[in-house]
């Protein structure tokens, strides 16, 4: 049945990522995340896998065999009643959509590390409820950032308590990387609010009927504003429009869903076109004190936040997928051992025995697990930047950076190497893979988008190449690679993984050898070089930092086994995280070898010749 | 509309491969292929490339909007009127179903290299419609090739008219990979026949109203048979029996279609579970003399073109999504050129202009020429061991053993590169690219299947690395060699390409010596290794020899452009020629060092970790 639940996780690896490799119970030194001590967060966890088991997991399937109906009449989007009543208990009883809201206005205040162990279980169980779930924490947020205090008082508090939810809205049909070109219009009224005029698409949950209101953070451009994304505003625009004690009118707002798309996946989430002001009726009210042309930068944060979001969530539902891949191999009986294949009286054994199985199993497993360790690596530097940001300014700063530096990698590599993820999970089900009986092929075709929205990956790849890599003079990047550097002189003598700790030592400088390279691509005779050869720069980075954090949870889990008898509970536990590191270094780090020839080399020949040398027609 | 036309094909791609590369054209110097002139071929192409367009096109997207509809009452399955006609077209006016099967039997016995070519157009427009044109000549020449003389007459001239399709049909619930597990029952009666009884599942038009019977090929285990594969034997299996004159008579034989499966792709083919003899009424007849317990060698031909033709349908597809993409590319306007990025005012450009998109396009083009150029290395010597039959079964023989050593290359390389290139194709697409509006989302999912069926990729690698390299005393590897290092001998002074086909010569030298390695893992104690590694091995030699025809298409492009003026007709294409074989050797081929550095570790971490390691739950 679709409704049954297919999620699947291993929670002491949630545990062992948050307390043995991260320290999140140190957090709570911190005056700030004084209350979450290990004891709350692991509470907090508990309540999530159970939310995540019991309520979003059933409605994973739900999102196919119920999909939101369009109701071109009236232009509205109804959700079926298996997701509104997920989406209530996890607000009603959990308050999951207001975790991450600081406590002064009304949500827990939780910290990101912790927060996003519950969103990578809500998220991998079904993640279009993730979507409804992440919506009005994450608007609210941005409206307590820049709002003054008077709109925060106005809009948010709806919000924060789960009635209402919110919605970014950036994309036009002519309008998708390029956001600088957005046409949307926003005519100035006597009153101070807007006009807002414009066609939109690809908005995630633009509308439904899970909340009484939604509040559209629209970018618009106000009349006379210059071209290019400086003459951007960012104007909050309800559904329905608001009375004056901030409650939800019986009037329309004139923003119109004119259709919902047909997708590969997240069929579970509407993906909207809205029509905005078609009849002269959509207010909207700029965010913040009234200065203009400040919109992309205000967005700033949250653009961020989604595309941490869009990582972490590809790499949930990876998890996912791996989980339910390993649950069938050791079910499914299919062959004798390898040893004795061809003696047709030996014993049929789980798959889980075939060591090519196996090698998928842990490329699964290794990948998700350093892109676990990936984002956990960078909630860690949100929480430290929040925790220090009065008592130690500069050390605040210097976590903000590395945020900004690895949101990028969480980002692509982790969208990317999803997809790989679900296809060696189809490929572990054989033919099963292919059914909708099992889940894997909807996490493929879920994960998909990932690579794309919130910045395509390669809009990724030029950011860190152009904007993190030489921000700060190099500065922040440096400080990464040290960090890396500390790690290796550190364990070089480790008794288990010596060999890939020198591995990866060794990449790392050839990295840095080959990062002075990138700088003389900075002329114009070489500059097509950057936009070519970005996406391989940003996946050697990827490659190196995950397998840094993965041999640095190796090194744990060798020290936890010194001295260890093999019946120690854990044994197997620790077994594993040493193997997914020596997978991941064996197996997927040495492409950094294949990456830093291929810069090398200065490849310019599918740049240089004619358009029409791709085919002779089309 | 969904019965729109999406194939998009490039006809110069194609007689480039055939005439110029491949001299398909010389084939006609043998007596049996007299009639296959260059003209011939090229009418045959253009009527096939037209069939494509027109009639097999627009079924692809009603594969999706008009699925089969399986109706439990009757155990049918109703097959939509759009495949019907197309079907009906195929067989009535061109007789694609048909055109391989060898003339005295009434079909047009075309080189195989011509009849894929022709199957590029057709599967890489509409798979599933393949499928069904594909099923009568197949099944056909499997009875032709070990039915007695009555049999032939008895059963295949139906067939051969496309009145009839016919099917395989191996696996069982608990039965996939393991053939040699079959437990369906043939019990002989005192007429010769059989009463089969047993239960099948995954029977690609294992029901349907296309035609008007179905013949299925059923592996099946004798009373009395030896367990595993060498006691299976092969049945003809009506869906409706015959009567005297080998016509449909109106009796049903007992073979009730369960259900059709719900699938990831490729819904335009109902994937059937099949009952037969549930009531006792289910009659076969073995193929062949009589003899029991040569099922599965009997059905050797029908598999290993099965499985050529799962790679070159994985390559046809991954072809369309490629044209789609580029089609795209060139009409899809979106930011300004590299260069102007961060002026608002510069004009934008279509978006084949940017470098990432290139990167993604070249990819895309060089790993579907490179599977292309596989696929027709690979016919040409089907068809020149048919040729030389007669007049020289040496060389004969040595071209057959080419057929299988390249096949497990063309099944497995080129179904898991096809999912990669639909990956592409959808970034490509940008948001687009995740709507169903667009064909190369159906694309991705209709592949996934191909890495699976016919035999796992792993069971490819299995094949390749325990069978196929070592048989002949590794002669037949040899040989493949022998050819690759003559080429790169020849041409290590070409004026473009010198540096390419050097670096592919080191890689085939260092893909040699890795070889004597791999024979030490011949002992129990290494032997686990083999299974471990084969997948790599597997990706190695595919990389190699298509490395090697690129190059070898590429050679062929700069004598062409030698002395040839800018604006001659052809410039553009052989350019492109040459960027794909540039784009081969620099960016995909060196993966190649990667993985001899992988052997060389002989890593068994995977294979020795406890099973629990993989998680503490499920």
């Amino acid at each position: 049945m679709r409704n049954d639940n297919y999620y699947k996780m291993d929670m002491r690896e949630m545990q062992f990522v948050l307390f043995e490799q991260f320290k999140l119970q140190d957090l709570s030194k911190h005056d700030l995340y004084e209350a979450w001590d290990r004891q709350t967060c692991e509470m907090l966890l508990d309540q999530g896998l159970k939310f995540a088991y019991e309520k979003a997991g059933p409605t994973f399937g739900m999102a196919e065999e119920e999909p939101p109906l369009f109701n071109p009449e009236y232009g509205s989007v109804t959700i079926n009643s298996y997701f509104k009543e997920a989406y209530r208990v996890g607000v009603d009883e959990s308050g999951w959509h207001s975790i991450m809201v600081p406590e002064e206005y009304g949500g827990e205040g939780a910290p990101s590390a912790l927060c996003n162990a519950v969103f990578e279980f809500i998220s991998g169980a079904s993640p279009t409820l993730y979507m409804f779930l992440g919506g009005p924490g994450v608007i609210a947020n941005l409206i307590i950032e820049h709002g003054t205090d008077e709109q925060i008082k106005f809009w948010t508090p709806n919000l924060i308590s789960g009635k209402w939810n919110g919605t970014m809205v950036l994309t036009e049909p002519e309008v998708g990387t390029d956001v600088g070109a957005i046409k949307t219009k926003a005519i100035k009224q006597p009153d101070g609010s807007y006009l807002i005029k414009g066609n939109k698409i690809f908005i995630s949950n633009g509308e439904h009927d899970v909340n009484e209101n939604i509040i559209h953070l629209v970018l618009a451009r106000p009349e006379g504003a210059v071209q290019g994304s400086k003459g951007l505003s960012l104007f909050m625009v309800p559904k329905m429009r608001l009375d004056a004690d901030g409650n939800t009118s019986g009037t329309s707002n004139d923003v119109v869903c004119g259709s919902i798309e047909d997708k590969m996946g997240i069929h579970g989430s509407p993906t909207c076109t809205l029509y905005f002001g078609e009849n002269d009726g959509c207010q909207g009210f700029i965010l913040g004190d009234g200065t203009e042309g400040i919109g992309l930068r205000q967005m700033f944060n949250l653009l961020n936040e989604a595309r941490i979001a869009t990582g972490h969530m590809a790499n949930a539902q990876a998890a996912g997928a791996y989980y339910n891949a390993l649950a069938f191999a050791r079910e499914r009986i299919q062959s004798p051992e390898f040893q004795n294949l061809r003696n047709p009286e030996a014993p049929k054994v789980p798959i889980i025995k075939h060591p090519d199985i196996r090698r998928m199993l842990m490329e699964m497993k290794s990948r998700t697990e350093a892109g676990r360790a990936l984002v956990f690596k960078l909630c860690m530097h949100v929480d430290k930047k929040t925790a220090l940001k009065e008592s130690d300014p500069e050390a605040s700063e210097k976590h903000a950076r590395q945020v900004d530096l690895l949101t990028p990698l969480v980002k692509s590599f982790l969208s990317d190497q999803a997809w790989r993820v679900c296809e060696l999970a189809i490929q572990t089900h054989g033919g099963y893979g292919y059914l909708v009986d099992y889940p894997v092929e909807q996490y493929a075709r879920n994960v998909k988008i990932l690579s794309i929205y919130e910045g395509t990956n390669h809009i990724q790849a030029l950011d860190f190449v152009g904007r993190k890599l030489p921000r700060n003079a190099g500065e922040d990047f440096r400080n990464l690679i040290g960090e890396i550097k500390t790690f290796t002189a550190e364990n070089k003598d480790n008794p288990v993984l010596s060999a890939d700790i020198e591995r990866l030592d060794k990449m790392v400088d050839s990295m840095v050898e080959k990062s002075t390279v990138l700088m003389a691509w900075a002329n114009p005779e070489k500059m097509l070089l950057i936009p070519a050869n970005s996406n391989y720069i940003l996946e050697m980075a990827s490659l190196i930092t995950c397998a840094w954090l993965i041999l640095d949870a190796a090194v744990i889990a060798v020290k936890a086994l010194e001295g260890v008898k093999d019946d120690h509970p854990d044994k197997n536990f620790y077994d594993g995280k040493i193997a997914s590191a020596q997978f991941f270094c064996r197996h997927l780090l040495p492409r950094v070898n294949e990456i830093t020839e291929l810069l090398a080399e200065e490849d310019t020949s599918f740049i240089n010749i004619n358009e029409d040398s791709f085919s002779t027609s089309w």
